[in-house]
């Protein structure tokens, strides 16, 4: 069967052929449930449920949901999504959801059925604290990134996979134009909030803000350090009290080893200014913008150790090649401190990109979106173009997350921008 | 017919069935002259005469000619080199020799007789000025590097091309051992002159270039920056006064920008020490040394400026876009200084290790193994072994190839290593 983009209605008789859906649903799929829930930028998300079991169907639709049919993109992005999910599923156990089922001619995935799980970034507006975050995604970090790089593979899977991921580079082609270079010009597909135009126009004559953007985009597409989820931000985790699961790799690529980490701190950065508009009176939310400051402290410590840890236990790929330091351990450490010194001056750099393509791109973020008053929005908006601004273009000069938490903080008590 | 190791007693009759080869030798293969003359480390290399013309066939075999068969190597690499040396053709036109036909079964490619063309490395050692030689080289570097990147390329051909090159796996893998890494331990392949051993061992004790060579090494592995050679030593160039022929691209990859260029300049590197060990009388090549050196400066200077030139004519790729400078000019100057100091300092890097590895791994060059006197050869080989040391370690601290020079003279004048 050709591929068709399946409905509410049509979906059920094309499960109940399927085994691995059927031992979970059982075999009578008239008497399952079907919603679409799908609110992301891309593709149909489908809960289906029956008496015994609940489970997530994930269709790719071929083109851009957000934008319409008149921006066509491949379908074998749920291919790619595919093959990261099971590759995360591998480096990082229970991380992320397992998958029952892929049909590639479909371009659907069938998944775990994520409950009572919440979308981070939902319960970031809503001011709700998740425990287990940070440790979790500085692990996920870790030991994703650093089990799909040349310093952990087979030199002959590590190019066997970046071969097969530079196949998804529809996905990369989007990355490159949303986050590296429409923010900084009047590129068409762009969005600001009204009132936002003097901000918006000295960001884009702020050449050494455009220079580090490219050279930004200069890493993105040619450092292909290891398999990157590509879209991690709060938007792509799922989070309870005690779990937290990374969804829709679909963007994966091979990459920076900064990429994620940048893009996930971005994202935690501008739920951070977002707050005060959300807060009922100034002030009300002070403690959670506290926690917010220290999840990116804490997922930032809980990467650098796993990493670390990964550097001096699980060293078998070809990079700082476990030969060459047998007789000098120290030589071992000093390679580590030159390469986490790199990953974190590209983290912060994404960060910085991130945080403006959210607010003079096309996606935005609810964070900011949700914020009802538009000149309390536009203050929240300000402050991270312009803490953006210095993470990208000082970014060989941070030291420290304390030290990108601090400024943050004094951006948003002094109201620079 | 499956692939066949020819002879020069069977390649005639393969050949008489192609037309680009009957249209320009004629119809009678009988009188056809037929020489093996391949003394690379890895092919067959036939010249085929008639009374016509005069054309070159080169056959890839599945293993490494110079190590034998137990060291298979994948024939497709010639697919490489005839996809390769097409794509230098388009980039810098009449700088490689012509493609007449490309057999992928048989993985060979017929091409154009370069006469009276001479190996470099056979001028070099004999003491022989090519005037023509560094100008050509430079632009050559300048045009096959911009235009092969997405500096230029349209995003989805050159998205492709990374794709198509990603499948030359098994030639990067060479580089990635020899080149990278075995230099810097007990390596089994690893040869050196007897003697050198107390700077052997200096060297493979020296935390800060094993740390500098794997650095430069994750450089290689990741940085698809562009199409390189992968392989451009003096034994891949053929010059004759006024013109200068690049040859064997099949170890074709995307990589670094700086890797061709530092590969050049470190085996013209090698050359300059390995003078003294070729002179009659002390002196009698201090001209051609200065040559040498000369033939550094003006390589880097005319790469320089072609790409300085190409920058401001051909920034037509996603990098660094026209539209984001359109109005600040200055930014994209602001922009190509930085790129150009990225690809200047990991241009000595590459040039320092291709200096060790040249004296201390499996490949070594004839500039130094025909220095008949042992002890003399040793001087050349441990004064190399130290400038590339330098280079590799100290890659961010040199300004110019005028600095670089200054170091070997001194390091030649005043036996330092």
């Amino acid at each position: 069967m050709a591929y068709t983009p399946f409905t509410a209605q049509t979906l059920p008789a094309r499960l109940a052929g399927v085994a691995a859906v059927t031992d979970r649903l059982g075999h009578d799929p008239a008497g399952w449930q079907v919603r679409e829930v799908g609110d992301g930028n891309l593709n149909l998300v489908f809960i289906v449920a029956s008496p015994l079991e609940t489970l997530v169907v994930k269709q790719a639709l071929p083109y851009v949901r957000l934008v319409g049919e008149s921006w066509p993109l491949p379908l074998n992005r749920s291919f790619f999504e595919y093959n990261a999910l099971t590759r995360h599923a591998r480096r990082d156990p229970g991380r992320v959801p397992e998958v029952y089922h892929f049909d590639e001619e479909q371009a659907l995935v069938v998944m775990r059925y994520l409950h009572p799980h919440v979308i981070l970034r939902k319960s970031i507006v809503s001011g709700v604290v998740h425990p287990a975050l940070a440790g979790h995604m500085g692990v996920f970090l870790a030991r994703s990134l650093f089990r799909g790089s040349n310093l952990s593979m087979p030199a002959d899977q590590a190019k066997a996979d970046m071969a097969l991921f530079a196949g998804n580079g529809a996905l990369a082609d989007i990355t490159e134009n949303l986050v590296f270079s429409d923010p900084y010009f009047e590129a068409k597909l762009n969005r600001h909030t009204p009132g936002l135009e003097p901000w918006v126009a000295r960001l884009r004559a702020d050449r050494d803000m455009k220079v580090a953007a490219q050279e930004l985009k200069h890493a993105f597409v040619s450092k292909a350090e290891t398999l990157v989820h590509g879209d991690l931000h709060s938007g792509s985790i799922m989070a309870t009290d005690t779990d937290t699961q990374v969804i829709d790799p679909e963007f994966a690529i091979y990459g920076p080893f900064g990429f994620d980490i940048g893009m996930l701190l971005g994202n935690f950065l501008l739920a951070y200014f977002a707050q005060s508009g959300h807060e009922e009176t100034p002030g009300a939310r002070d403690g959670y913008r506290r926690w917010l400051l220290a999840v990116i402290v804490e997922t930032w410590d809980s990467f650098s150790a796993e990493f670390r840890h990964l550097w001096r236990t699980e060293r078998t790929g070809i990079l700082y090649q476990h030969s060459l330091f047998d007789a000098d351990p120290l030589g071992a450490e000093q390679a580590l401190q030159s390469v986490m010194a790199g990953i974190w001056r590209d983290t912060l750099g994404f960060a910085g990109v991130e945080m403006h393509r959210r607010i003079l791109g096309l996606a935005h973020v609810e964070d900011l979106e949700a914020i009802p008053d538009p000149a309390r929005r536009i203050i929240a908006e300000r402050r991270a173009l312009a803490l953006g601004r210095q993470l990208a273009v000082m970014r060989g000069t941070f030291k420290t997350t304390a030290q990108v938490c601090a400024l943050a903080e004094h951006i948003e008590i002094g109201d620079l921008s």
